[in-house]
């Protein structure tokens, strides 16, 4: 327990721009050519390091160039010196010390959690609940413009037992989601699918468009609109038997409880950039439950650290039933950053058993990738 | 007309450190030393400016880093190259194009419009709607540690005809908030008070001392709890007479329109660097005059260019009944960066004539404190 004691000496930053194999169009923007995260790395007065990733979107979540700035010049100062055991009160203040910027406070609480399970000897798991399951059905995105492309990653995904997927509508026209939909029922069958807008859809086409969409009977539907339309959100929701989910509008604990109270959802998507850090992921996923809805384990563009930490987090909360997506550090990125790389078997994301987040990232890696660091020499 | 039609050919911007006089304590932060904010200056083909400025705040709005690369990176390739009335249509792809960065939307649009007039010959208030008013009486800001200071500035501010000050509590304890409105009440009877937390009260601190300050009868109270805390100001709502305003609870129309439904408040700061620009400024003050509620201009720490972009808003805006803030480039900064003075007499701000904003930085003080840059040769 003294060792929780000690305090934090080192704080490293990498901004990296990882080089991705596809192009992803979403329903708010693309991604393509590269996807920019940012490495954290604690360390403890006895040399131990914990790490954690910021996965930032800017259309969607932030920017890097705002989580690099939260992380290097706002956050720093609360965690120097800090004690590595004291996380719930670094975590309230730095809930505060910078606006937005939910990515950059959710790597934090990565790190300061892998930091003290490997001095504790624990998985990051145990430090947030125990764990509840060893495994998590793994869903892969179909986001490609050119579908052929898709057709390809489908046929890869039903090799490697992959089952669940979900389609990115509403960045091309209607028609073309209705022939990919088609085309799965068709030649995956064996795939249960969902359906993510991504805010895609103006709120005069969306009645329309989601009906024919619910026809084929997807797992769920997910954020059609904009995220601020909590009244088309909650009309949608009523209009089809389709469960209806949230992502985009819902980010933290204060949303999903409106959310929840204006019945806008059937469930919603958790991801700790959204929400500011694995605990309070953790938090919205039981006020979702409380409620009565269902929720997942969401990512951003992600590397496997990030996944690593959703991973944790998904392993010690119930109430997060539907599975994750934590697909790209194997089928996005052109080379990941772990040292071993992220597991998944058998279309089931493995929970790790070491001690702190199970994996940690390989520093040449991190220093081939960087355009910009700010590591202690 | 067809001048409207000219492509925009020049984006500039600076990253300034300004020097300020003296510390500021909020119930968020403080600010001391400078003060960060970003010019952007647009160029049309004919060689016309047109000037703005994001005035961002770490723990409020956003960080000047976020604003800087929202500008440089992500808002930039919808400017270059459009029409310079296409003012619509680039702000609302800016609105979706980056996640947050409110403060650097206001600086488009800001610098859009003043393109807009000194190409059309008309003040900015006449493409927002017209004028309603050609003064604007100021309220300035008691925030400062050290008591002493701030007895001088109200002196100074009696002296130069300023009849509005607005107590910043919260930052210190209970006994330092109650002294000073006893000492300006007896010294400075003259004044009408305002009384600002900026969200410096925990939820089980707040009836008591809001029901303190309640007895000294403010004009109104502000944001004593947390943005997120609605259900706590709807009840100080309840429990007081004093009217009492929202400010961090509502950045744009999305905000105020669940603000007004949920019954949070008697009205509503409106600021240019929350709401994301002028046009989504005034339509706060309106979907609040909607509901009954009042509002007055406020700002953040902001040079007098952003002063200025303020002032036109709230010159054509009848629903923006409380006056305004604008106080910070006269009382709060070592210097301002206009060419001429921003105008303040007899304690009311003088609504500018000229064409487009009526006024325009130094670029030789731009220059001076920028610490970054992106200007074209």
């Amino acid at each position: 327990m003294a060792e929780l004691h000690q305090k934090i000496v080192g704080y490293d930053l990498w901004y990296l721009k990882l080089p991705v194999t596809s192009r992803r169009d979403h329903g708010i923007g693309s991604v393509a050519g590269t996807c920019e995260v940012v490495v954290l790395r604690l360390t403890s007065e006895d040399g131990t390091e914990g790490f954690g990733e910021a996965s930032p979107w800017s259309v969607f979540t932030g920017t890097p160039e705002a989580t690099y700035a939260a992380l290097d010049r706002y956050l720093r100062p609360l965690v120097i010196g800090a004690r590595v055991g004291d996380r719930a009160a670094i975590m309230q203040q730095a809930m505060h010390a910078v606006a937005h910027c939910t990515e950059a406070k959710a790597s934090l609480e990565t790190a300061l959690i892998d930091l003290a399970g490997r001095i504790s000897g624990v998985p990051v798991w145990s430090l947030l609940g125990g764990r509840c399951r060893d495994a998590i059905p793994l869903s892969c995105s179909i986001a490609n413009p050119d579908f052929s492309q898709d057709i390809e990653l489908l046929a890869r995904l039903r090799e490697d037992g992959v089952r669940i997927v979900k389609l990115k509508t509403g960045f091309k026209d209607h028609a073309f989601d209705i022939m990919r939909l088609e085309h799965i029922a068709q030649n995956f069958p064996e795939f249960s699918v969902r359906v993510d807008y991504n805010q895609g859809l103006e709120i005069e086409e969306a009645p329309n468009r989601v009906r024919d969409v619910a026809g084929f009977k997807p797992d769920f539907i997910e954020q059609p609109v904009r995220s601020h339309h909590y009244g088309m959100m909650a009309k949608l929701r009523q209009m089809f038997d389709v469960p209806l989910l949230a992502d985009e509008s819902v980010f933290g604990p204060e949303d999903m409880e409106r959310a929840a109270r204006e019945g806008i959802c059937d469930g919603v998507s958790v991801k700790i950039m959204k929400s500011g850090g694995l605990t309070r992921g953790q938090t919205v996923a039981r006020i979702a439950a409380a409620h009565g809805l269902t929720s997942y384990g969401g990512d951003m563009f992600e590397a496997g650290l990030a996944h690593l930490a959703g991973t944790h987090m998904i392993a010690a909360t119930p109430e997060i039933t539907l599975g994750c997506e934590f697909y790209q550090a194997s089928y996005f990125l052109r080379e990941d950053i772990l040292e071993d790389p992220f597991q998944i078997s058998k279309g089931q994301v493995v929970v790790p058993t070491g001690p702190g987040l199970g994996g940690r990232p390989d520093i040449s890696k991190l220093n081939r990738y960087a355009v910009a660091t700010a590591v202690a020499a």
